[in-house]
C-alpha cells in the first residue's frame, strides 16, 4: 500500500472521465467499472454500437445525449461521441491483502476464485469475505467477472473496504502465496467433509466455478480440498452460498483456536 | 401427502395451459408459476396490459402471437387475447414437510421465510435447503417473493425435490409447529453467536427480510436468535449467503450429535 493512502485505492483511481472510442473500449477491455457513458444521440458509427453492446453487458447505464451536451462536457475537446464515467473503485495488489491482514493483526485469510462468471456471485463473495473478516478477494485476469457495477451493487458496500486483486495466472499467484505461508483449500464434492479438516493458521479458500467447480491446475496446487456435506439431490450450492459456507467453517475454527490461544 | 404421489405435486399441479384474462391475472394473483404467457399481437386492452407487467413482473416469458395462432391454441375456445402457461411445480402443505423428515428418519428441519423479497434468494435458499438436507421451506402468502420462473431457475432443480409450503401467517405456523415439538431460531446481528447455540433436534431456521431482517412479531416466537459473526465494515451477509451458513451450523451440529448418539 502506497503511504499516506487509506485503503487500497488510490488518485489515478478516482472516479474518472474517459473520453474518446478507443479510450473507452480500452477501458471496458482493461476491466476498469464504467459507471455510465454518454452517448451522442442519433449516432450510427459502428465502433459507438459496440462500446454500446459492452456498456450493457456490464450493466453501465447509458445515457444518450446532444453532440452539443458532449461538448460541454469534454475536457479534451475529442469525445469521438462518446464520454464514460469510471467509477472509482479499482483494483488492488496482491501485497495490499498482506497490509490489511498485518493491520488486523492476523494470519492472512484470502479468497481465490477460479473463473466465477457471474457478478452477482462476485459482488455477494465480496460482501462475504468482508463480513466474515478475510483480507482480500483475489480474481484471475481472464474468463472471469471483474468489477462491474453489477458486481459492486451486489458487494453492498463491501468493494470500498475489502481490497481486489487480479492477477494473471492463479496457479502461479497460488505458488508465490505458498512461498509466503500460505495453506490452500479448494472445494469440490469429492473432497474431505470441511469439518475434519484443519483451516486455521494463513490460508487461501479457493472457490470454483459454477457448473465446472475447481479447475484442474488450480486444483493441484491445493494442500486441502474440502466438501460441504451434500444430503439432497442437487449436487451443489449456489457459488456464492458455498463461498459464505467455507467462509464461516474457517471463521469458527479460527475463533475456536484464538480461544484455546488465549 | 396424497397416497401413491411421489412428491407434494399432484396432477392439477402438472404443467397447465390457463385462458382467458380473468384466469390468467387470477393464476398470477395466486402465486402461481407462470412459465410463459401468449398475448394478442397489437391489442390495445388495458387488462392485457396490466397481466404483461406482472408477467415482466414475475420473469414469465412473454410472447406476442397472431389471434388466429391464439384461436388454435385454445382449448376452452375463449381466451380474450391470452393463454398462459403455468408451471410444473406448486406449494405443497405443512404436512409434506413432516412426512419428508419422516421418510428420512430424521427430525424435523425446516427453513421460513420472512418475507424475502428477491426471487432469486428465494431460490438459491430453496436450492441450499435441499443440498443441507433441510425438510422443506415455509414462505409467507403476502409481501415475499413467491416461485416465480426466476426463484425457479435459481433453486437449480431443487423445487422438484423441496416442498415449499406458503401459509397465511408466519408467526401462527411457528405457533403450531412449536406444538409439533419444533424448537425456532432466527438470525438476528443482536442475537447469540450461532457456534454456542445447541441447534440440534427438531428445528426450524428463520430468515429475514434483506435489509430489515426478522419482523419483530415473529423474532418474539423464536426460543433462540443466532448472530452470524461479523469480522468487517459491512453488517451483514445477503439473505441466501446468511441462509448456508446458518443451515451448515445446524448440519454441523445434527452430523456431530449424531456421532456421538452411535
Amino acid at each position: 500500500m502506497r503511504p499516506g493512502s487509506k485503503h487500497q485505492y488510490t488518485q489515478e483511481n478516482d472516479s474518472a472521465q474517459i473520453e474518446g472510442r478507443n479510450a473507452v473500449m480500452e477501458a471496458f477491455r482493461a476491466g476498469r467499472t464504467i459507471d455510465r457513458i454518454y452517448v451522442q444521440d442519433g449516432s450510427r458509427d459502428g465502433a459507438l454500437a459496440s462500446i454500446r453492446r459492452e456498456a450493457a453487458k456490464q450493466g453501465s447505464q447509458i445515457k444518450f445525449v446532444a453532440k452539443e451536451r458532449l461538448d460541454q462536457m469534454s475536457q479534451t475537446g475529442m469525445h469521438q461521441g462518446v464520454i464514460a464515467v469510471a467509477a472509482a473503485y479499482a483494483y488492488a495488489e496482491v501485497d495490499d491483502l498482506f497490509a490489511k491482514a498485518a493491520e488486523k493483526g492476523e494470519d492472512p485469510f484470502f479468497i481465490l476464485l477460479d473463473n466465477i462468471e457471474d457478478p452477482h456471485n462476485l459482488g455477494a463473495i465480496i460482501r462475504t469475505a468482508n463480513v466474515a473478516g478475510a483480507h482480500g478477494v483475489i480474481i484471475p485476469k481472464d474468463r472471469a467477472a471483474h468489477l462491474t457495477p453489477v458486481a459492486a451493487r451486489a458487494s453492498a458496500g463491501a468493494l470500498s473496504h475489502t481490497p481486489v486483486a487480479k492477477v494473471t495466472n492463479l496457479s502461479q499467484t497460488i505458488e508465490k502465496l505458498k512461498e509466503k505461508g500460505l495453506w490452500f483449500v479448494c472445494a469440490d464434492m469429492d473432497g474431505e467433509p470441511m469439518y475434519d479438516l484443519s483451516l486455521t493458521g494463513p490460508i487461501g479458500l479457493v472457490i470454483g466455478a459454477e457448473g465446472d467447480g475447481v479447475s484442474r491446475l488450480v486444483r493441484e496446487k491445493c494442500d486441502m480440498v474440502a466438501s460441504i456435506p451434500q444430503k439432497g439431490e442437487i449436487e451443489s450450492l449456489n457459488a456464492s452460498v458455498a463461498a459464505g459456507v467455507l467462509c464461516y467453517e474457517i471463521v469458527r475454527q479460527r475463533t475456536g483456536a484464538a480461544a484455546r490461544r488465549s
